[in-house]
C-alpha cells in the first residue's frame, strides 16, 4: 500500500466494476506503486488515459505485464478476459475523430467481459450511413454513441433504437465547438426522450453506465431483483 | 391532425416509449388541439409541465378525461395504467424541494406500467439518512437520484448499488447553485464510474432512460437479443 | 422626424430591405412618434415583437392603419403588399413551440413580397415527418429552419436539401436548452456544411437573410452582376 | 474503404457541395488512408485543417498529388478546376492576422468553380480604407466578411451592401477578444439586417454557404425553381 | 445618521465628485433616511435608479425637494446648479431603446454642472445618420457613446473623433445581445484605439469618467499639476 | 529594496501571517531580488508556485539557503522552524492527483510552526476508506479537504466533523471537470453548512485560513479577545 | 415524521451546527408540517428565506411561536436563547443593500448563541469610514465581510485584520455585477492570504463557519484537542 | 504597400493617436512588409506584442532601426521621441507580475511624447505600500491602474485621486482568477465612481485612453474647444 493511493479493493463486489486507475495527472512512479500494491489484491487493473509516453518510462517488470493500446491510451494490467462472442453494446461514432475515446469504451467493456460492434464515421451530414448500418446497431441491447461538434447524431440515434442510448460527447471540434460542449448540450437537450449522458471524453464512463445496465440483466433476467 | 403539431404516432412501437405532450410554451388551445388530434390514433398520452392554471383554463371536457397531478405538474389523458406491483426503480431525492420534479419521473414510469419506491429528504449533510434506507435502494434495478445545490448525494449512491444510477439535478438553488448547473456538472465529473445524467429538471427524461433499460430487461432478459 | 429616433429612410434603396421597428424597449408614445415621422416618407413599415399589450394602448388612429399578428407579435403599418404566388421559401420548424419565432420570418418576407411554405413539429424525434415533406422542401430556393433545445434538425436538413439553408435558434426550453444557446452552438457547429445562422428567436433576421439571396437572384438571374 | 471513415459519395450530388476531409485531429496515415479510398470513387478532395507539419509527412505519392496552401492549411487532392473569371463572391477582412482564414474560404470556392475578390485590412478604426473598396465590393453576390477582436466590420458592411453578406469570426484575439467570441456575438447581434453567421474560424464554411446561395442562382435564375 | 448607512461626506473635495445614492435594492423609508442624514452636511444628493413607483412612495416633504426626471430614473435633491452654456460632452446613442441610460450621464453632468449635447438614434446600420452629426460631435471635449446589441457604433465613433471616447453599453437585447454583454465585449475589443469602458448601463459612472477628465482640464488647463 | 517589488514586511505583525512570495510569473532574477531584499529584514520567506525548472536556475547561494519541496513547488528560504509535535489540523485528499497542491498546503502550516496530519485517497466513490480515518480526522480543529472532479468529498467531511472545515478544489479533471470550477461549485453550494471554501488549487490559502483561525485559538484560548 | 422531510436530529450532536429549514421553494404546508415534525425532538429550529408572504399564510398557532425578523426572511421556532455579552464576531458590510444578507448572518449566531458586532456602510469608495471602526473590528475573533459588485472591501479588511475572515459575496448588482459573481471572484482572488468565501447571499453559510471556529476554541482554548 | 495591409495613415491626423503594429499573429515577413511600407510615409511606428524571438528573426536592417523593449515587448521603429520632463501619468501596479504590462503602457506614452512616473508592487494586500506613494499619484493627471487576481487595488486608488481613473486588468493568476476576468470585473462593478476600463492585458489602449484626455486638455486648456 502507498502513502498517495487507496485501492478501493471491494469496488467489484460492490457496485460490479472493478478498480480503474486515472493515469493522467500520475507520475510513472506512482502509477508503478499503484500496480504494485494491486499486485496479489485484485486480478487486475484497467489503466484509463495512459499516454503513451508514460507508457514507455514505466519500469520494463510493469510495462511486460500490460496489454497496452496506444489508441485508446487504455492498459490492462494482469488477467486478460477472453472476449465475450455476441456482442451486448454498439459503439457509434459520427467522425474519425472521435476514434480514441469511442475504443477506450469498447476497452472497457472488454476488460468486463462484454464484446461491442465499431461503427465509425456513420454522422448525420450524410445520413445514408447510419441508415445502412441501422439493423445491426438496433439488434443490441446498449447502444454507446460517440460525437462532437454539433451533437446530431445523438438525437438521430435515439429517435430510431429502442434499446439504452448513451451519448458520449467528444472535446475535438474549433470555435463554439471546442472543449465539446456543444455536443455536450445537445446531448442533455435531446428531444429524443432518454439519452443517458457522461462526461466529455469519458469514454470509459460511458461503458461503466452499459456494465451496469448489463450487469443487472445478467443476473436477474425479466423478472428482476426478487422482492425483499 | 392540426397545423401546429404532428403527433409521432409510431414512437411507441419504434422506440418502446410513448409520445409526450410538453406543455411548457404552449397555449391552452394548442393543447387542446393536441389532444383533439390523438383521439382515437393514441390510447393515452403524456402531459408534462402542465401548470395548474394552464390545467384550469382546458375545455372541461378534455380536463374529466385527464388523470392531473399538481405536485409534478403531469397530466395522463386516456386510457390509465394499472400500478405494477413491484418496484423495478427507486427514486431518491436529496432534499424536500426536489420533489416536484421525482414525481414527473415517477408519473411517466407509471404511465408506461413501471413502479417506483420514492425516497425523500436523504441528502448527505446527514448521511445516516440515506444509509438506513440503502437495503431497500440496492433491491432495485435502477435508482433515480434528484439533487440540486452539490449534488453530492449522486456520488455517494453511485458508490454504494450496482444497479443503473441515474442523475437527476434540480434548477432549485441559489448563488452559484442557481439553475442546477452546479449539479448537473457533479454528476458529469462523478468519480464513483457509471452514472448517466439527464438534463436539468427533467424527470421525464430520467423515467425514459430507465424505461429503455427496463424493457431491455424484460424482452430479452438473460440472453439478450438473438443473434442475427 | 422625433428626438429619439432617426428613420434610416434610405435603407430599402441601399440594401433591399425596408426599415423596421423593434417595438421591445419603446414606449407606446414613442412607437405612435416614429410612425408618425414615418408618414409620408416611407409607404410602409414592418413593426416586431410589438406585444399585444403594447399594441392595445397605440392610439386608436395608429392601430387602425396596422395590420397585426399576435401569434408573431408584429405589425405592418401602412401599404400591404399582395402575397407572392409562388413560395421562394420554405420555413421549418421542430416543435409547436417554435411558431410564433417562424411566423415572425414569414411575415418578414410577406411585408417583402415573398410567400413562403410553412411546415411545423417535424422535429427529428420522429424523424419520418420531416423525410413525408423532403420533396416539398427541395423544391425552395431558400429554407429557414427553426428549432430550440438540441437544434438536430438544423443538421439533418442542411445534410438532405442543397438550397440555401438558414438556422434560426429559438430560446424556448429548459435547464442547459434555456435561452436557446443549445440550439444556437449546434447550428454554428453543424457538420453537414454550409449553415446560415442568425441570433436566438432573431426570425426578422433570418428573413432578412433570405431577402438579401432573393434579391440577387431576383436582379441579375443566372449571370450574376455585370462585369465593372 | 477504411475502418475509420466512410466517404459521403453523394454529397455533391445532394447538396451540391463536395466531401471534404477536416484533418485537423487526425493522424498522417488516417488521412492518407481516406485518400486512398476516395481515389476512384470521387474525382478531387478538399483537405482542409491541413498543417504543413501534417502535409510534410505524407506519403510522397500523395503529398504529389495535392495542391497545397500554406497560409490557408488547405490542400485539393485530385482534379483541379480552372479558376472562373469573373468573381462573384468579395472576401473581406478587418486586419492582416485574419488572412490565413479568410483564405481558407477563397481556396474552397475556387475548389468549387467560383472566383473571389480579396480585399484585406481594411477594419473600421480607419474607415476611409473600406470606403475606397465599396465599389467594388458592391459589385459581387455574397460578400464573405472576416474581422476578429470588436467584429464592427461585419455591422458596417451589412449596412452598406445589399448582397448576402457573410461574417466569419476570427479566433486571434486577446483579452475578452480571446476565442473570437466577441467578434461572434456582434455578428449575431448585427444591427444591420440580414447577416449570416458561421462558426468562428470556419473559413470553409462561410464559403459553403456562399455556393448554396450561388449554386440556386445559377441553376434557376431570376424565377426560382419550378413550380411542384 | 442611520444605522444602515454613513455618507461619504468628503468625497466631493477628495475625488471631485459628490456622493450619490443608488436607490436600486433599497426601500423607500431607507431612502428617506439617507436624505435626512444628509440635510445640513450636503448641499444636493444625486439619487439614481430611482424608480417612479419607488418616488412615489417617499414621504411627500422629501417629494417636494427632489427634481425628478422619470426617463433616467433619477433625481436630484437640493440645490440645482444651473446649467453650463457650452456643452463639453456629447452623449450619442445608437438606438432609442438607450435613451434612458444615456439620460442618466446626462443627468449626472448636468448635477456636476456639465452641458452636454444628446444625438439619440445614429446606429451603424444607417451610418449616413452618424456623418451627419460628426463635425458637432468632433467639437467636443468628451463624447459618450451609448449603444447596445452589436456596440458597433463604439468603434465607427473611435475611429473618427480625437477627444476621450467613453463607451456606455447598454442591457437591452435578446438572445446574445441579452444584458448588454455583447456590446460590453466590443466596446473591450475595440480595434480603435483608447475606448475607456465601464459597466452595462452604468450611465452614471461613464459621465463620472467625463468629469475626472473635465475636471483635471479646468482645473489645471494646457500645463497640468504644478511640479512638486 | 528592488525597483519591482516591496516586500511587505509588517504582514507578520499585522495579520500573524508571514509574506510570501508567489513565484509563478516572475523571472529568477525578479525572485532572487526579491529574496536579496528580504535578507536582513525577514527571518524567512515562503516561496510558492516555484517549479523545479526555475528553482534550478537560481543563483547557487540562493539555492543553498532554500528548503525545496518538489511536489509541491514550494520553497523556505531563511529559518526552518522545528515541526509542531501535535497536529492540529487534518489534510484529506480525495484523489492523488491533489497530492502536490494538498502539500502546499501542509508545507505552508509548517512553515508557519503548525504540524498536520496528511491523509490521501479517501474519496467517496469508496466511501469505506474515508470511514476508517473519520476518528483521526475528527480529532483535530481543522480539516482542509482537496479534492477535484465531483467535489463530494467536501460534503460528507463536513456532514461528518464539526471543526473547520476548509475545501480547496483542485484543477486536475477533464470536461466539465477541467479547471476545476465544478469542484469549486459543489464546495460552494454545500448542503452540509458551514464550509469554508478557497480558490481553485490555491493550498496556500487554504492554509491561511486555518492560520488565521488557530492563532486566534492560541492567542485568546477559551475566552476570546478581551472587551475594549 | 412526513414523507416529504426528515429532520437530521443528530446534526447538533455531529457537528455542533443545528437543523435548519431553507423554506424558499417549500410550500407553507410542507414548511408547517416539518415544524411539527420536530415539536418534541428538537428545542428549536431556524428557518432561513421564510418570505414575510409565506410567513403570513403559516398557520397562527405555527406563527405564534416563531420569532420572525423580516428584514433577514428568518424565524426561530420554539426555545431563545438569550443573547451573548461580548460580540465574538463583527458583521461588516459595504453597502445598505446588504442589510438582509448580513442580518441572516446575525440571526444565525444568535440562534446559536454568539453575539455579533454590526458595522454596515463602510465601503472601500470612502475608506475612512472602515479606518474609523477597525479597532473595534480588530478586537473580534471572527469578521464576517458582506460586500456585492466589486468586493473590495473582503481583501482590504484581509489585509488589517488577523483574525479569521469570511467573505459574504451579495447579488445585488448589475451589469457584470448582477447575481454576485464579481464579488465571489473578487473574494476568492484574494491577494490578501486566507480569505474564507461562502455562497453569494448565504448569510447563513458565513456564520456556520464562523461557528465551526468558534466552537473548536470555546471546546479546547488554547492547548486544542487532547492527543488520541 | 502590401496586400495584406493598409497603413492607416490618416490616424495621427484624424484622432491623436499614430499607427501601430500588433505583431502577434503576424508572420516576420508581414511585420518587414508593413514596416518597408511605412517607410517615407510615417515618421515612427509603435510595435506591440513583439516577442523577443520575433524580433530577432527580423531582418538586420529593420532590427537596427527599432528601439526594442524586452520586458513590454514593444519596439518603436523611426524617429524616437525625446521623453517628456514632467510626468503627466502615473502608472501603479499591484504587483510584480504586472510589470510587463504595465510597461507597455508606459512605452505607449513615451512613443506619443509623454512622460509617466512607475509605481510598483503596491497591492491592497499591505496598503501602506499604497499610501506612501498617494501623494505622489495625487500629483498626476492621469493613473493607470494595472493589477490581476481580485483587482481591489483599482477601487482603493479611485476612492482616494481625483484625476482620471484608469484601470488595466492582467491576465495573470490562477483557478477563477486565471485570464483576468476577475479583475475585469471588479474594474467594472467599482463603487468608486469613474472608473475607466480597458481590455485585459491591454496596456497600449490604457496608454491610448489618456493620450485621448491629454491631448484635450494641451490642445485647449481651461476654456475647452471654440463654440462653432
Amino acid at each position: 500500500m502507498t502513502d498517495y493511493a487507496v485501492l478501493d479493493i471491494s469496488r467489484q463486489e460492490r457496485i460490479g466494476i472493478s478498480e480503474a486507475i486515472l493515469c493522467e495527472g500520475k507520475t510513472p512512479q506512482q502509477i508503478a506503486g499503484i500496480i504494485a500494491s494491486a499486485d496479489g489484491r485484485l486480478p487486475s487493473v484497467l489503466l484509463t488515459r495512459l499516454s503513451e509516453q508514460t507508457f514507455r518510462v514505466l519500469p520494463a517488470s510493469v510495462r511486460a505485464s500490460i496489454d497496452y493500446d496506444a489508441a485508446s491510451c487504455t492498459g490492462i494490467w494482469g488477467y486478460l478476459r477472453a472476449p465475450g462472442q455476441n456482442a451486448s453494446v454498439a459503439v457509434v461514432s459520427g467522425g474519425t475523430s472521435d476514434f480514441g475515446v469511442a475504443r477506450e469504451a469498447v476497452r472497457t467493456l472488454a476488460f468486463h467481459g462484454e464484446a461491442a460492434d465499431e461503427i465509425y464515421d456513420v454522422g448525420v451530414a450524410g445520413l445514408w450511413r447510419l441508415m445502412e448500418r441501422l439493423d445491426q446497431i438496433r439488434r443490441r441491447w446498449v447502444v454507446i454513441v460517440a460525437a462532437g461538434m454539433d451533437g446530431a447524431l445523438f438525437i438521430v440515434v435515439a429517435g430510431l433504437v429502442s434499446g439504452l442510448v448513451i451519448a458520449l460527447p467528444i472535446s475535438r471540434g474549433y470555435g463554439v465547438g471546442s472543449g465539446g460542449y456543444a455536443a455536450l448540450h445537445t446531448a442533455l437537450c435531446s428531444c429524443a426522450p432518454g439519452v443517458a449522458v457522461v462526461n466529455i471524453d469519458n469514454g470509459y464512463g460511458a461503458a461503466c453506465v452499459a456494465l451496469r445496465a448489463l450487469q443487472m440483466m445478467r443476473r436477474f433476467g425479466k423478472n428482476g431483483p426478487p422482492a425483499p
